[in-house]
């Protein structure tokens, strides 16, 4: 009997899934570009974004995986075959470590800690109070999915006031509630540090832009971490470059790597990191690609598979 | 009938005080050095650190408030008054203030962040997995009281493996408890980032010593925002010059302000803040002072009065 084959599409930097499950001989692993197919064998296809049309040229494939959270790069061309179910990847470590990294930049801009290493660096004493109390700063999350909910819950225990944003409307105990566009102005108004962690679809691309940053109060902080598609940098650095807003964190672009020539390098304002907040482990990731293909050659359907009327 | 008088016996930063129900007139309100007073009127002592022997001049002393958490400066020259209730401040913010930056802290060492800061400044794109996996990033809080268990608590959801210790064994959820002296070593030697949150006592000062960073396992990371009291600094510098410790997060000092000679401000593994870990709020130590005095005036007796065999 043919083992399932698997066609992974993936940067070089994932060279650490090749000492996992995925390479047991439990199923036939084929790495593109490393070593030619035929395209009626391919049943299964892991990747964050397939290049344009090749799906459609799988005669058999019976699943995709996506390698992130985000299916987004999946439907970047439009040519998603609708019949094939999509898996997205999601781990209880990897909604931990996005917490860990929205909540570590929201505290440094909340307790003025460059502001300490620079005394620091200048040998100097400089105690003060918080700039802001955290009761009266209001933590704004966009996006009420797992790691949403999960990074809003810890933002209350810290003690600041918080409201989340998305789609349709959420009951979390301590967490205000905003959904749809009409309510969107109301939720940046009363947003002193809003966190971006939804999906990019057609509705939330460039939803990070010069209204939003003018609806938020004078000295609003901006941390993205979905995709560089929701963030309309021109009107950042406007909003920054006028003062009004007081500073951003991104970690993802709309071309990664950053290229060497964006002014978002050297922006006294901006913390730009290599879209790390996140990453999927070569061990959990074989496992839920390894399960899901098991579950699919038993004739069942794995957890996580996406609505396509939702497109994440 | 006499108004209660309280003599206050601060440091200028906290000019915020005199701004709230201290001075409402419902208290004589002495602020020390500022006007003189007659020992026998005064009923009240609030401070951090009252003179040594000032508090036996005072015959008809009926409770002292310590200013912070910590107790340690009212029994610092031994000659507090065993007879006088002394309380001390408590409130949720200024736990969730100070696990705010023990959080901040950790997770700024376990996310790399000060290398993807180097990053930025040289316009390089450094994709990296993190250093150690968050499963395998060793937690140590020391000191079991609501700030340590609440930081704890926070650690644990955050996806790391999280033990205490403390005087007496607890029983937290998810959290391994390690008590007293001889527990000590074992507790050192499956910590990878310790963070010490005691009292401090005769049996605590210079508890982070050589013994203890060499029980620790290579690369271990320590932060303290207890008391300068508790930090062997030699030892200190010795175990991250070995290369044995990765590096420290210092908010108390022996001196405050940390003295300008101080080889800690330029150490390249050293952070240094000026004590602002956890910094009471002009308007809620007002609340709670007055409201403790108020007890004590109807013949009650305030929460948070601290037992005297424990000195904390």
């Amino acid at each position: 009997m043919k083992k399932p084959a698997l066609l992974a599409i993936l940067p070089n930097a994932w060279n650490g899934l090749w000492q996992t499950r995925l390479t047991d001989g439990t199923i036939d692993l084929i790495r593109f570009g490393k070593r030619p197919y035929d395209p009626p064998e391919i049943d299964y296809v892991l990747s964050f974004r397939p290049p344009q049309g090749l799906l459609k040229t799988l005669p058999n494939l019976k699943a995709c995986f996506s390698m992130g959270a985000g299916v987004d790069g999946f439907f970047a061309y439009g040519d998603y075959p609708a019949e094939v179910p999509l898996v997205r990847f999601s781990d209880d470590t990897l909604s931990a470590e996005m917490a860990q990294y929205v909540l570590m930049h929201a505290l440094v801009h909340h307790r003025g800690q460059r502001r300490f290493d620079a005394a620091q660096s200048a040998h100097v004493w400089a105690q003060a109070m918080l700039p802001r109390r955290t009761e009266d700063t209001r933590i704004g999350i966009m996006g009420a999915g797992v790691i949403g909910t999960f990074a809003a819950e810890m933002f209350v225990k810290l003690g600041f006031p918080v409201a989340s944003w998305s789609r349709s409307r959420k009951t979390l105990p301590g967490i205000e509630s905003f959904a749809g566009a009409d309510e969107l102005p109301a939720f940046f108004a009363r947003t002193d540090i809003v966190v971006c962690l939804l999906p990019l679809t057609p509705g939330t691309q460039g939803i990070l832009n010069a209204a939003a940053f003018a609806a938020m109060p004078a000295g609003g902080f901006v941390v993205n971490v979905a995709r560089g598609g929701h963030m309309v940098i021109p009107d950042l650095i406007a909003a920054l470059d006028s003062g009004h807003l007081s500073g951003a964190v991104l970690d993802v672009f709309e071309t990664e790597p950053l290229p060497e020539g964006s002014p978002l390098w050297s922006h006294p304002k901006v913390t730009v990191t290599p879209h790390i907040a996140s990453i999927s482990q070569p061990r959990v990731a074989a496992d839920y690609v390894m399960d899901g293909i098991a579950a699919f050659e038993r004739g069942e359907r794995p957890a996580n598979i996406v609505e396509f009327g939702r497109k994440y």
